[in-house]
């Protein structure tokens, strides 16, 4: 089966078990509506990717943590549009979960995304008991404090913050935590995982920066200038596009390097190639380079 | 150690490990805000009794699952008091946390709240590693959809509603995840103790609104009156103080006869006796029904 299907799939198991009959069926509406249907699945992708680079030897275990990862990362984004965050009305280029839903029904939904992101993985340890508390002390790192992506977000609340620190936690953390579970789902050992998720969590953030300042709100399907609207810092604003795309190019050069010697190599150095060129296009920076020179 | 002492030194323990140097200072003190000073702690004390009612073999985890359980009550209360729900500005006494820190650090906080209950039990199951995967099961249905808190909360923004339906997800869900966890946290089978949390669930919730009507909100900590002005369905409403007093103490009853044979049996009914004292005291009951005669 195709990753992206495994990934669907799991991702279709799980919002349907916060469906049964009983609950109540707005809020059911608006967990559906935050996870499906989805954007590129990029983390649930790469956390996959290593499992299976690392053998997929509990294939049930490796899907929950993938759809563990894009439940948390769905919830982030709900919040993060919230009314007191960006208040953004649009989001994988329909209407958000607080436009549609209301504000009420945002706030709960991703609380419960939380909730179920952690019910998924306990619920799939049946095979390997042993696996299920390192792979939760890793995810939960990746989201909590102090350096997971509520971290992240919280440092937008602070008066002073460092651009390292506010992108490590806010974009880069859960990367880190897709690359590290994806071993450990696998029985392997995370840490020589851990670069491959920091390069590729800041070349992330890196193209989300140049997209923020270039993109076309049409292909992100969500506002752009929101960085500058916002007063947030951004690698785009600091070192200007010429400077971020040659940052961008560096960080991915770095997340291939930082594959480790495994069966998987070649295909995992090839998705990290095709991401860099679907998030910032070889073409599109051809052309801002000559639009801005 | 009593087991108030063990409960506050947990919860100390799981907050000081989201306050590491390097994370954004106001999150970290909208978190201990909202876990410190605490309420009854009723929840994790009834964890605690029932843990030790079943042998109480790995306090550890006995203690990460009644911190667990009290960290998700404190993110509930958190969320709860936004200004898209009751709007509270006071709580326990004090400040709400959104009216110190502001609505998105609250929000930040309640998200923060939820992982870390989760990661204070993976980190805690090192003794008995099997005992993880059942903890978190029950712990997240009483936390998310379709019938845990969560879900009770979002009965609020249905246009119709059972009270019963909303009640159980809203207060009975996390009482009867809290003897369960109780008993399995010390290894023992959880079935038996599901009625004891959903008899004392019931009378919670059945205190609740008889003090929302009748309470001194110098005592509650909290303005009362607000089920009437929010047009939630409450007991009180529904059956007049008498009858909700009447009800209250058949609530009570039915789960001092719910404790199942063991040998802390009569500690934990005289916890329940106390516990129901302290709710609604004899003396306020027959205040209020003279004063309504």
């Amino acid at each position: 089966m195709k990753p992206m299907t495994r990934i669907e799939q799991s991702l279709a198991t799980a919002i349907a078990g916060s469906e049964a009959p009983g609950g109540p069926p707005r809020l059911a509406g608006a967990i559906r509506h935050a996870v499906f249907p989805g954007g590129a699945r990029i983390r649930p992708q790469l956390c996959l990717a290593v499992a299976q680079a690392c053998g997929d030897d509990d294939p049930g275990l490796s899907e929950a943590a993938a759809t563990s990862i894009e439940l948390l990362h769905c919830a982030s984004l709900v919040h993060d549009d919230l009314p007191c965050f960006d208040n953004a009305t649009t989001r994988r280029g329909r209407a958000s979960v607080h436009y549609a839903y209301g504000e009420s029904l945002a706030v709960l939904a991703g609380d419960a995304l939380i909730v179920l992101a952690f019910q998924a993985l306990a619920e799939a340890a049946t095979q390997s008991p042993a696996r299920l508390a390192p792979l939760l002390a890793t995810i939960s790192h990746g989201v909590g404090m102090p350096f997971g992506i509520v971290a992240g977000q919280a440092w937008e609340c602070e008066p002073r913050v460092s651009l390292t620190q506010y992108q490590r936690a806010k974009t880069g953390a859960l990367f880190t935590a897709a690359t590290m579970a994806g071993a450990q789902a696998a029985g392997a050992n995370a840490a020589p995982w851990r670069a491959l998720g920091d390069w590729l969590g800041e070349a992330y953030q890196a193209a989300d920066d140049i997209r923020d300042v270039a993109g076309d709100p049409l292909v992100l399907g969500k506002p752009v200038g929101r960085d500058a609207a916002l007063l947030r810092p951004s690698a785009a604003a600091e070192l200007g596009l010429e400077g971020a795309i040659a940052l961008f190019d560096h960080l991915v050069a770095g997340a291939i390097e930082a594959v480790p010697p495994c069966k998987g190599a070649d295909q995992l150095r090839a998705l990290v190639r095709m991401e860099a060129e679907r998030l910032v296009p070889q073409a599109m920076c051809a052309d801002l380079l000559r639009a801005a020179a």
